[in-house]
């Protein structure tokens, strides 16, 4: 098929199943992400003989380790819109994030997120070891086990209007702290798997950045940001003393623009994009109301962020799944994902902060479960590498397909108990 | 560089230099579009040695002929983007067009539209039928000649706050029927140059399918349309009345969907996906202001839209001006093309409306001047079929980008000077 034909007919495929997905899970009571994630796996699994509807989609994936460039026609341009989509969602999330709340709620988020990264990592460890794998294989799905996908948990939150409450700002800035210590980690077990001993400066120097970085944003949002919002307001004053009228369109161009750079920054010096745009959205904070950026990056995020779940789903092959060995291994090491993060993170938080009742507890615990794409990221670093064997990466993919399905609808309902007087609101939408 | 900081870097460095490339021209009256092509020209053309600005970007076109998946990194990512932009901005333009208003200026626009089409075809030929070109070179450049690019015009008269004047509605409803007229023609030099003669049947089911497309969407919006939003006004009160919210993102995704099915549809017959895109914008024009959908449309489209300007800037090679004999004949296509759609549309219009004054008269000619993307794709077709020499190709390119160029400040300074006292709002923006 022509590129533009082929273009305009996966999109529309993508679009409608993706809204049918959502609307049909959604009579169960979950949220339309996981209609996404599961209209991905049917879409990636459907085949009759030589024809599949991902050839007909033209969505054939490259194989692990190859270049996304080197996979079919359009998959490239899918796979952009849900990196961008999840990138912007972050960028949304940070837009909620004023730096006086994310450091208010901090030192409680550090410790459920530094428990949450400890505990998954010595558990991912002992499986492979137990089960006589060798250390570079373990050393990759500890580092997988560690990461949460604040993307889908955000979703969730959003979705539910719950962005105010104490648990979710716990929740955000810890996953964000989280996404931090993952990609030190991260950095850590290449620099022991490539090297085969421990960089102490390399460690030392991804930690000093992503340090910095964060550092960098918050000083920038108490200081530098007032007084470009100021020049702003001045030459808007005087534009319409003139009878101008200013273009709002500009900020939004402005916006993304800020948001595509810092998380092409956070990518080039080795941190996760989405973290890069989750400080940009933070800068943009204090004044996203005043400047309508919400609705309007919330419009393209709507338009770009389906393609993301869909493509995590579109990462499972079940016909992988025929050595019983492989499914023994996986079931274990999602049983040991969920409980990690929900002991270390859920009674992390409450170490620091003896407030937090029972059910805020198990609200942190089971939001920071889902690791998304940011484990298969991981994992797919390992298999480029050789470092991680075939077999282990389609484990990772599984844990974070099933934590990515298993806690949103557990969180959901959390959510929807604790707050069931305040929360008016239908998350269950109408068409 | 890997794929995802590749995207990133790309995507930020084009907003950047779009964003200043419009701020640029904007001070010398013109619209932010041209600033947007001339920027694409730049990187084209940007090169130390063997490092090129394009290369950087991970820009590289495909040659000619070749498949756009056969270009580097991240082009088809930029194609796809500026491509659904062109489609989104047509969505819009759609969306402020009522059936009622159309049919209103349609004898005037008919007529302007096939005047238009008739000269610039038999200038195309003359032209290289006098140079000693072959028959299929000509059909081809003549074909290459009648399309007018609507996106170019419409987004002037957008940003102008112009789409109520009489003029700005018959333009762009002779563009629409332009683009219909032009795909016929296109189909018609196809069949011949492919068959050796002309084949009435294809001729006549080309003919067909558009001018049922174009029918069944005026009598939806007459008959189905009006009873579908009743449906949702019904389920709206209901809902409302059981205490329910109800969801406005899913009205921007119904919109979304029908708008790249409709596009997908109009591309799959044969038709241009732009025809479908503006069809699919009638569709939903009676309710786009209760439902929201222009802010919510138009915050993609302005996402993508710079995309699909740098990409027309993109296709040209300056090196290949070097045959002084192509510069001459280029210069000629230019004029002709100006010329020959000035007087077509201009005075085709006041053939059937003598209450067209002299003002209106050039507006309307000027505006449909543009060729954009559509010249191009029609020479890219001719090419590819070997129908077309590369020299002539060239030729089209720049008569395509010429007549972009050249258009839009006259038609800027025409609309202003014709509406100087209705017309408070400024089109250059603030930041």
């Amino acid at each position: 098929m022509e590129f533009l034909l082929q273009l305009l007919v996966t999109m529309t495929v993508l679009f409608l199943l993706a809204r049918l997905g959502a609307k049909l899970v959604s009579h169960f009571g979950l949220p339309g992400l996981i209609g996404e994630i599961i209209i991905g796996v049917v879409i990636a699994n459907i085949a009759i003989g030589d024809w599949s509807l991902m050839g007909f989609l033209g969505l054939e994936l490259p194989e692990p380790g190859e270049e996304i460039v080197e996979s079919s026609d359009i998959y490239p341009v899918v796979y952009a819109f849900s990196e961008l989509g999840v990138i912007f969602l972050l960028f949304t999330v940070g837009l909620e994030t004023k730096v006086s709340d994310l450091l208010g709620s901090g030192k409680t988020a550090l410790v459920a997120a530094i428990l949450g990264v400890i505990l998954p990592f010595v558990a991912g460890m002992a499986v492979v070891i137990a089960t006589g794998g060798d250390m570079n294989n373990a050393l990759f799905l500890a580092a997988a086990m560690v990461a949460t996908s604040v993307g889908i948990t955000a979703r969730i939150i959003k979705d539910m209007y719950l962005m105010d409450t104490r648990e979710a700002r716990i929740i955000i800035a810890a996953a964000v702290i989280d996404d931090v210590l993952g990609m030190i980690v991260l950095a850590i077990v290449k620099g022991i798997v490539d090297s085969g001993s421990v960089s102490i400066v390399g460690v030392a120097s991804v930690t000093l950045q992503a340090v910095l970085f964060v550092f960098a944003v918050i000083l920038a949002c108490k200081y530098v940001v007032p007084r470009i919002y100021d020049y702003f307001e001045d030459r808007k004053s005087k534009a319409k003393s003139s009878g101008k009228v200013p273009g709002s369109t500009n900020k939004l161009i402005l916006a993304v623009i800020v948001c595509l750079a810092m998380a092409a920054f956070a990518e080039f010096i080795g941190l996760a994009a989405i973290i890069g745009a989750f400080l940009a959205g933070m800068l943009f904070a204090e004044h996203a109301w005043e400047w309508e950026l919400e609705p309007k990056i919330e419009s393209i995020t709507s338009f770009m962020i389906s393609f993301f779940f869909i493509n995590v789903g579109l990462q499972v092959n079940i016909s992988s799944l025929t050595d019983m060995s492989v499914v023994v291994i996986a079931v274990v090491v999602i049983c040991l994902a969920l409980v990690t993060k929900f002991i270390g993170c859920g009674y992390g938080a409450k170490l620091v902060d003896r407030n937090i009742d029972k059910s805020g507890v198990h609200i942190i615990g089971v939001g920071m479960m889902p690791r998304g794409e940011v484990g298969i990221i991981i994992a797919s670093i390992g298999l480029a590498s050789t470092a991680m064997s075939e077999e282990l990466y389609a484990v990772v993919v599984l844990m974070s397909v099933a934590t990515t399905i298993i806690a949103p609808p557990i969180l959901s309902k959390l959510f929807r108990k604790k707050y069931a007087e305040e929360y008016k609101i239908l998350d269950e939408d109408l068409i």
